[in-house]
């Protein structure tokens, strides 16, 4: 069976078998059967306990060779002694695809380690193939299915994410449950490059995530990136760095973590975008998910205090972009506001234009951001701004989505400086034209992210 | 007049007058005398405006000589041109301490240099002291007074600010509008050393705050701040490293940003913890306020998934600290709820005695932070967790609140893994025992701040 087809019965599967489901049902009890109807999921669904007749008011199967239709996909969910005989019993019932959720192989003791290769061969002389052991398998929004024991919210954002730990299926920090994703727990068979093939190949999927803890052919998964990467762009979250890390990851998934400094080398050689922690990979799946391309490095700076600027300015440096060297039209623009001692320039201070010239902020800054993204010499813009509950006048919400709607397609990002993370932010980002960020550092190290990716993309192969 | 006196005058006056007051009040025009009253300020205000008889019912005069009283504190607030002679009527008038809000100093032209050097001698012939020019004053919550044009909502955190931007005055990530703080603007005659000084004396304060975009006189900061260092800890934002930004901060408070590894030496020398954005610097005083000291550099983990443990090993390596090496009893604690295939170590993956071995979540929470709190080789903790609304069996602050409260002091950090921040978080956090942190790296570096500063606060001088 090639990839694709294998690949979508993972992730959407007509038909599921849930092996060694249990009966107890309710709050706590992570009960994947409930969370399937939950999500709505429209496939059939056959539970195997031989200990239940019933489970939800679904019919239990004693074992999977009694499931009276063809499945798609098999979910394992039996101690870790019982998985070699239900891998067996799957492959004879027909079915190509199986998940182990259990826990105790690679990720254990030698036993552990032995069961794992028992399976695997299991599964292949049986023509199955097995994403895990040790995962929460697949979710997929665009199809209402779920392999993971917590009940998730589904959001379908264009997000392919493969993975090594299922927490990640629940979101990034800043981006709320999304799109497709599928956690290799240790990965004893359906590995990386069979994903992001298959991802790559997705119209459904925009971006894709790797969050890797440690590969076990670094040759096949670089071939792989890179035949994607100039097509969707690829951020990865490479863990295990630390001698620590690379320990800990072996008893996680099995995963040898491998020397840090190839990673970062291979990475660029295929045009991945590498992220420091989980953070900057929300940062980055929101700009790459929301803005236009970057097609430079030269940023056009507005701040509400010039000490805003000053820390932009740091900011181009540590993350490689330039402060652009504004147009004599767009300085003039902005000067024609500010008071008379005032020399203008990149980064442009917008409060005396304001506190002593006496114009209303929403027009200083309307002023400024147009400046900037008429300014053929700007790739980008940042603003800094703020806004505190009592001062209506420094909301500029309103006057940011007239502006950004009247220019050609160059990414602005706001540095809202603000002692709560709020919904102003989100408002900020209802006119899906600009991105708001906590810090100044943040929305610089995105940009540069996206200048980094569309540099990448745009010289010859 | 000595340093408390002339200070005391500038952040907690017995009254003001208000020089070159605007007679606008309402929405955007940014009126002083507005937001005192908002404040509910308590002493006497004096509103200097030749051409209104009263605004918003206060008498105004026409110049600061005809006040009829002693005033602790001018605030000047007309255009450049006229500092000069304000600066000498307020001496004239017994006037100590000047707040030079007007911008075009030394953060413009040449003209607005030779002003400042101007009123700058004035000020000293006559016995005055100024903060500023360029400046929004000082805030302090503890008096109800601040001389921001901002509405600000005040709370009484012990921290006292020293900054060159008035926009910090409204807090910074995560702590919401604080305690004391100067804005130093251009910083013409009081300057970091007189606030450190004075800071470091005031019971009202426990931690100091510094943003420094250039220092005039290094021998003397150093010497103030090393004086400090060891009573309160000190945090400092130092902007301007760059080239590009040094540019910008002449022109922003026409400061001289200097060597940024001559910074690095001088800071560490005189146990100064340095932030490298305003994002950790909002971390670190959340970290500073809240919890104990940190007495070592061995952290225990404890994560919801393996994957967490592996991060949170290479943010140790990252930022300075270790994992801790836990004892046998410790070890045992973990050991008899977890499948028996587990080999229990540090960092703890806590999912498997749950989902495997059957115990309630909250339980194994419990049980892992009471065998980390209890270990003597442990000198702080970080949980991983994460939350999500359909699964109430992994809120665990309950459980959280029960076990911190019953050791002795060490500083117990959660990551919590989750789209959104979020009220969760702040759940968390009302045992005033736990901080939650949206990443794994951020919890860590703040660990490692208090590591290092009670590391240096315990070595001899």
């Amino acid at each position: 069976m090639d990839n694709a087809s294998i690949m979508r019965r993972f992730l959407a599967p007509r038909s599921v078998a849930l092996i060694g489901l249990s009966r107890a049902t309710g709050e706590g009890s992570f009960n994947l059967l409930e969370n399937l109807f939950h999500l709505g999921y429209g496939g059939r669904i056959y539970p195997v306990n031989p200990n239940a007749q019933e489970i939800l008011g679904a019919r239990c199967y004693a074992t999977a060779s009694e499931i009276p239709e063809a499945v798609d996909l098999a979910v394992i969910l039996t101690p870790r002694g019982l998985v070699p005989s239900m891998v067996s019993q799957c492959t004879k019932r027909g079915i190509k695809a199986i998940i182990v959720v259990s826990q105790g192989f690679a990720d254990a003791d030698e036993e552990g380690k032995r069961l794992q290769q028992e399976i695997t061969r299991i599964a292949h002389q049986g023509g199955a193939r097995i994403i895990g052991p040790n995962t929460f398998g697949t979710v997929n929004a665009f199809h209402r299915f779920s392999t993971a024991f917590m009940k998730l919210e589904l959001n379908p954002l264009p997000i392919g994410l493969i993975c090594q730990t299922g927490v990640m299926f629940i979101g990034f920090p800043g981006v709320r449950l999304f799109g497709k994703g599928i956690d290799l727990g240790n990965a004893c068979d359906i590995d990386f490059p069979d994903c992001v093939d298959y991802f790559g190949d997705d119209p459904e999927v925009r971006l894709i995530v790797l969050h890797i803890e440690g590969l076990r052919d670094g040759r096949r998964f670089l071939e792989a990136v890179k035949r994607v990467a100039r097509r969707k762009p690829i951020l990865a979250l490479k863990t295990g760095k630390s001698e620590a890390g690379a320990k800990a990851a072996r008893s996680h998934t099995g995963s040898l973590a491998g020397s840090d400094e190839i990673y970062n080398a291979g990475f660029k050689q295929a045009g991945v975008i590498r992220v420091g922690d989980i953070e900057e990979l929300g940062d980055l799946v929101r700009g790459f998910l929301r803005l236009p391309p970057m097609r430079g490095r030269r940023l056009g700076v507005a701040s509400i205090t010039g000490a805003g600027g000053i820390i932009a300015a740091d900011a181009c440096e540590r993350y490689g972009l330039q402060l652009a060297e504004l147009s004599p039209p767009a300085l003039d623009k902005i000067a024609a506001l500010s008071p008379p001692w005032m020399s203008i320039s990149n980064p442009v201070d917008m409060w005396p234009a304001s506190m002593i010239s006496g114009h209303p902020y929403d027009h200083v800054i309307k002023t400024t951001l147009e400046a900037l993204l008429g300014d053929e010499g700007v790739d980008a813009v940042l603003y800094m701004t703020t806004e505190i509950e009592r001062e209506p006048a420094l909301d500029v919400a309103e006057a940011i989505f007239e502006v950004a709607g009247k220019f050609p397609p160059k990414p602005v990002v706001c540095w809202r400086y603000s002692p709560h993370v709020s919904q102003a932010s989100a408002r900020l980002e209802q006119s899906r034209r600009v991105l708001a960020y906590p810090s100044c550092e943040r929305a610089v190290r995105t940009l540069a992210a996206l200048a980094t990716y569309y540099e990448r993309i745009a010289a010859p192969e």
